[in-house]
């Protein structure tokens, strides 16, 4: 009966700890969509809010933490458990990060929005999209423990390391015809290159995710 | 007796974690400095060396992290030795990404190397180095518990971010200068950018032992 108490708890803690996580990783995918948003309707107020609400992913990163070592302390788990509780320990450094990256992107977001629009932006968004997907996915795979989502991730990255390079090479083209284009251009690169990162996190986590689950590490052998 | 046993296995087994984790951020200098020089000496069989050194580092990420866990299953340890190790497990993916940030330079050296030299590289060694030492120095804070050494890691963050920003817009005037010159001085600008966020990975790093050292989290308070 003791026993059954004890298990029943620890349940709980590892649920809360779970939903944290879906609740960092839900405040994370509206960052990157905000971050979006403030360069493509060039709104520089929503940009400033998105950098002020960092704050609250980095208190999230803190919370998870110490729940992660005080369950680790008082419960000393084993096999999957341990697993579990340690990745999500990775896990929360990678969100964290992502919200660096968002906060970012509305520093240059803010930049570009008191210059005339070099061009509009298309393949950026959709890029966003593609990368808030990744991360949402990556937790979904880790709360359900499903491996053959986490491989979707994985795979899913190419498309956004291509759309990246496809960008890239786009605005040098834009920086060759006029060197008035280049400081603008530049920073749209940084956006880029910031998306591109957040894929990279979602990726890693997806690939923490099918270690838990398989048990042995295919972070390094995955293409 | 029994005990006493106990424990000095268990003292075995954390100094195995702080002497691998030594080893490996020793490899990652190496691999920094490496970059480097690939670059500079425009070694581009060094470059080709780098890259695939970089399986090293990843395979060591697996070997540490399988360590941690086995201690924490097998031991359950609480408090202080608990922040060691989990602390552990958050580095190792420190210690990883910068490795794979080394690979990026070398692949941006391997490029470069195949065109005429657009300037002489002053600014990126100096801040090759300032990086690698950070590396060096937060790793020895954590394994040394040095809170005063970890906070410097910090601090010395700014100094690579003013050299990013300088060479960044050195490469700028470059850039507008001749349209010639634009492709290279990208990459120049990406091997820059990569030394930047090695520092930034060290800084991470410090970052979590002045956390695990004071047990509460300045992660999100240091400027």
């Amino acid at each position: 009966m003791e026993r059954e108490h004890f298990s029943r708890q620890f349940d709980n803690e590892l649920n809360q700890i779970r939903e944290k996580l879906l609740e960092m990783g839900g405040k994370v995918e509206v960052m990157i969509a905000n971050a979006m948003k403030s360069l493509v309707e060039r709104d520089t107020e929503l940009a400033e809010r998105t950098i002020a609400f960092d704050h609250e992913i980095n208190t999230l990163e803190m919370v998870i933490d110490e729940k992660c070592l005080e369950v680790l302390a008082r419960r000393q788990p084993a096999a999957r458990d341990l697993r579990f509780i340690t990745l999500a320990l990775k896990i929360v450094t990678d969100l964290e990060r992502i919200g660096d990256q968002c906060a970012n992107i509305c520093k240059r977001a803010r930049e570009l929005n008191q210059e005339p629009a070099l061009k509009p932006y298309i393949d950026l968004p959709r890029m966003a999209q593609a990368a808030s997907d990744m991360v949402k996915e990556a937790l979904d795979a880790f709360v359900r423990g499903d491996d053959a989502l986490a491989i979707k991730v994985c795979q899913d990255d190419q498309c956004v390391d291509e759309l990246n390079e496809q960008i890239q090479r786009e605005l040098l083209t834009f920086m060759m015809g006029d060197p008035k284009c280049i400081s603008r251009a530049m920073k749209i690169i940084q956006v880029s290159k910031g998306l591109e990162r957040i894929a990279d996190h979602a990726t890693n986590i997806a690939e923490m995710v099918i270690f838990m689950i398989k048990g042995k590490d295919i972070r390094h052998t995955i293409a």
